[in-house]
């Protein structure tokens, strides 16, 4: 049922050239690019430099990009640009608000291209374009997965209904080699590695959370980018590396109720390093705790039926958040905080998107 | 994570020997059970004969098996044996009533064994054994799937109070080469085959309803034996192929009521041969429409705190499938009337299991 190419047709033209960003948080030379040229040349980057704004990020030659430090960022957002995090890749949310683009993918710089079990490299970035081309089946689970992919199918018994989707707001791709496990794990196991390629794309059924990684993500930003906000982390808060978890659930509660699809799944980047798990266990150690209420909270959510914009959506939720997890720890007054100076930005700078794409609008509260 | 062999390694007991019926309807010879014999050869068989009780199934030498055809039903249950389906695969849950086991693995006689991509002949019966003693994880989704398999964990983000899972009541396993369409599909896609291996198990999320197929499944008997009604198809009734839908759906609700977990994916068998779309499309018709209102109704449905086992949660089920899906067809009333029935039936033959598991019932209403 696929409506776009497949992946062993090679498009004359790369899927959405002058429709996606790249969306790059770095602090160092971006190398990493030179193995991703043949995927990533044709398309416009948009780095964030995290930490000091004095050094100089090589960016390899042939590359069409924009490169913003913090200097940059309090220039132009001035005083609302404290809500963009410092000295941690949270940063990564400003290249969302700047972009003018429809789509971001975003990628970690120690991420590289992997290989499918035929030994194939993979186009990541065009894997993550057909997985949002293509709808999402959130309503009801289907047991052989996408079924809007080549060979695939709605099985027996899905209710015919269902079958034209929802829209595809998020793609979370996976990882290969190096799994992304929080301090404990990592300190428990620092020896595993992830070596199962599972060929599934799948939608991630409305009301359930996922835990979503940001280091090879794509998303509709027309569709979901305000929520795309990655939190207050690293230098002077008391949390870090929960930045793209806290989007993650913000995106999905209100996915659910906008009636937009989250998929997960393809495609695999290579992740090559581990990171230092007694540095992460410092930046995780509140975070350990603060999910434990986090969770619940979000889980048992929900939205007005006046909240019919993403903005809309994300301003009632930060109410909840000062509300209801303020009790937690202070932090959460902060962050409520800056989710609405966010929001305040994000409109700044994009004055004509507060209104949200009429079928996702259309599909509101549909169960 | 896995606490179980793995699968390279070649148990000298084959796990769960004693443990565990497989539970075959058929209307033929069971030949296909020559492809499984290094499988199945060390369980015991019930199978249930569907048509003609004066037929003679021919079963390949060197099995353990009891057979039950129409007569033996007709005897055993009496008049409570209107409750099981005639001319149709959905007698096969006569077996599951009959078994004095604790688990249940349940195959059609037109599914053999499967190969790997590697080209290893996959041990269907092995991996739903590992599925159903392993946890499950219902309460949020892990994105690298099962943490229990080896080489696998629980991602960054994913609640540490959540780790220890559910008890795993049901393995829904799959097809390679004939997928399990509907009759419409099936006229659409007549040469589609299914060629994708996913190496995953997963959990399918608490609140999530899913298609579950009866060719391939097996269970836990004793935490969810009594749900696992087939219903009122075949001779004499308006619907047929709705048998397993019908069971997953109950047995989905009653699963999450009782904080029970429901896995699928893995193991895959080699589904042979199509059945007619004409014949399953006349079958299909009334269930097509129907299920379009079973869905919300199922979707909708809440079970109360005193509804602590599956008996119980089965009986207050079935009222309120007399209560609201009558009016969609007087059938539904003769169907709740059957799942009274099948409760009793069940109770009759198996007097000391009215109680439900210790730890299931403790995880009853869990979030």
């Amino acid at each position: 049922m696929a409506g776009v190419p497949s992946s062993s047709s090679v498009p004359t033209t790369p899927l959405l050239k002058d429709e996606l960003d790249i969306v790059i948080p770095t602090i160092r030379n971006l190398d990493f690019l030179e193995m991703w040229r043949p995927f990533f040349q044709p398309y416009h980057l948009i780095i964030v430099q995290d930490g000091d704004p004095s050094k100089i990020i090589n960016v390899p030659k042939g590359f069409d990009y924009e490169l913003y430090n913090r200097n940059d960022i309090n220039r132009i957002l001035g005083p609302k640009a404290s809500c963009i995090s410092f000295k941690d890749s949270a940063c990564r949310c400003f290249g969302y608000m700047v972009s003018k683009k429809k789509y971001i993918y975003t990628i970690d710089d120690d991420c590289f291209v992997a290989k499918d079990p035929s030994g194939n490299q993979i186009n990541a970035l065009e894997q993550h374009i057909k997985n949002l081309l293509t709808p999402a089946t959130p309503f009801f689970f289907n047991t052989l997965y996408d079924p809007f992919r080549d060979g695939a199918d709605f099985v027996r018994g899905y209710p015919f209904s269902l079958r034209e989707g929802a829209p595809t707001a998020l793609s979370h791709g996976l990882w290969l080699n190096i799994p992304d496990y929080d301090a404990p794990t990592q300190l428990v196991k620092p020896r595993e590695r992830n070596t199962r390629y599972v060929d599934a794309v799948l939608t991630i059924p409305k009301g359930t959370l996922f835990p979503m990684c940001g280091m090879n993500l794509g998303f509709n930003r027309e569709l979901i980018g305000p929520a795309m906000y990655f939190g207050l982390m690293g230098d002077g808060q008391p949390i870090g590396r929960y930045d793209d978890m806290w989007a993650g659930w913000c995106a999905k509660v209100i996915c659910d109720h906008l009636g937009l699809g989250v998929k997960t799944g393809l495609p695999y980047i290579w992740h090559s390093k581990a990171s230092n798990p007694f540095t992460n266990l410092k930046k995780e150690y509140n975070g350990i705790f603060w999910q434990e209420e986090l969770i619940p909270f979000f889980q048992s959510t929900t939205l007005s039926k006046e909240s019919t914009t993403v903005q809309k959506c994300y301003i009632e939720l930060s109410k909840q958040v000062r509300e209801k997890l303020s009790k937690v720890d202070p932090y959460f007054g902060k962050l409520a905080d800056a989710m609405v100076t966010w929001i305040e930005a994000w409109d700044e700078l994009n004055p004509s998107t507060t209104a949200i794409a009429p079928e996702a609008n259309g599909a509101a509260d549909k169960k």
